[in-house]
């Protein structure tokens, strides 16, 4: 199904909608955003991602997910943009953090290594630059980059990564952080295998 | 009202809905997207843009979007979330791509360099790579760069430009070239204004 990507590893995204802090720090489940879908996809498939993971716990969440992506792999849908309809063949709807890492395993053969992103730094998981990164996709483990939703990831989920990649920032300080997650995945997926 | 930015000039950026061409080749008048104005705004105030210019010639859709911005300003909204009521605060509705270079020239005393963006090449239109274009960015002229909805911008709106920035590609040919105008801006400004 992919392209063979020469001295480069299979990357794979997942987007996570539990556990989440609220903007009152509160641990919530967050709902799915319609352009996640689309957006995310378009970006991962763009990028050559090898699947991208839709995780929510919820089955009435799950069940808009696959109403959406069914709508734009349909005829209907087919018909009036093909390439959206080739950017959600890679989506696969999870309910938990857990099986993202778990079909990963399935799929490759081998445990990938987890980077998590986050807009804020967190105590207990080694921090990894960007041109790190990219330099370490040139060997043959999976990775899986994982994002959030909401006010992002709490702490203990953070925790679950092999790694934390660097908050993206801009060069000259603007004293504002808040890229949605569409564009944090887009510039994540550039800054990893943009040209 | 924006940080001063050391050997670097102000950047704006213009999101246009006309005109555009359609998926059958026709030139149209595309409309709003709603995330179009949250995303790029909230990309565009992460890296210090001074304005972000949505342009649309159809006074219901300026209506429409006016309404939207009026909410995330007002009480309601501010107090829900007033980091978007900040990023807001410099989204400029217009009707005319000229409109724009105007407005620049107004705040800046000087005529914009304009930087056109597209997913295919154009003949008759300087190309300009990304590492070229952040380079350029340490002299004194403002910089305005445009991008298009729909199926992209006509040729001949293209060649209103002074350059075409290169598309955005990944390093390993994907076959698929997609993405959002969301994710296009984000990763935009990334390139040229990024960490």
């Amino acid at each position: 199904m992919l392209e063979t990507k020469p001295s480069s590893c299979s990357v794979y995204v997942a987007l996570l909608h539990h556990s989440m802090r609220d903007k009152n720090g509160l641990v919530v489940t967050t709902a799915v955003t319609n352009l996640d879908i689309h957006d995310i996809a378009r970006s991962s498939r763009t990028f050559g991602v090898k699947r991208y993971f839709l995780v929510n716990p919820l089955e009435e969440q799950q069940s808009v997910v696959k109403r959406i992506i069914g709508h734009w792999q349909g005829s209907g849908g087919r018909d009036y943009n093909p390439d959206r309809a080739e950017a959600f063949s890679r989506v696969q709807i999870l309910s938990l953090y857990s099986e993202a890492v778990q079909e990963v395993e399935k799929l490759e053969g081998q445990k990938p290594v987890v980077w998590m992103t986050s807009a804020r730094n967190v105590e207990g998981l080694p921090q990894l630059t960007w041109r790190k990164a990219r330099e370490e996709l040139r060997d043959s483990r999976p990775r899986l980059l994982v994002f959030g939703t909401g006010w992002g990831m709490t702490d203990e989920l953070l925790r679950e990564g092999d790694a934390l990649l660097d908050p993206i920032v801009p060069e000259v300080e603007s004293g504002y952080n808040h890229l949605s997650v569409r564009s944090a995945v887009a510039i994540a997926l550039d800054r990893l295998l943009g040209a």
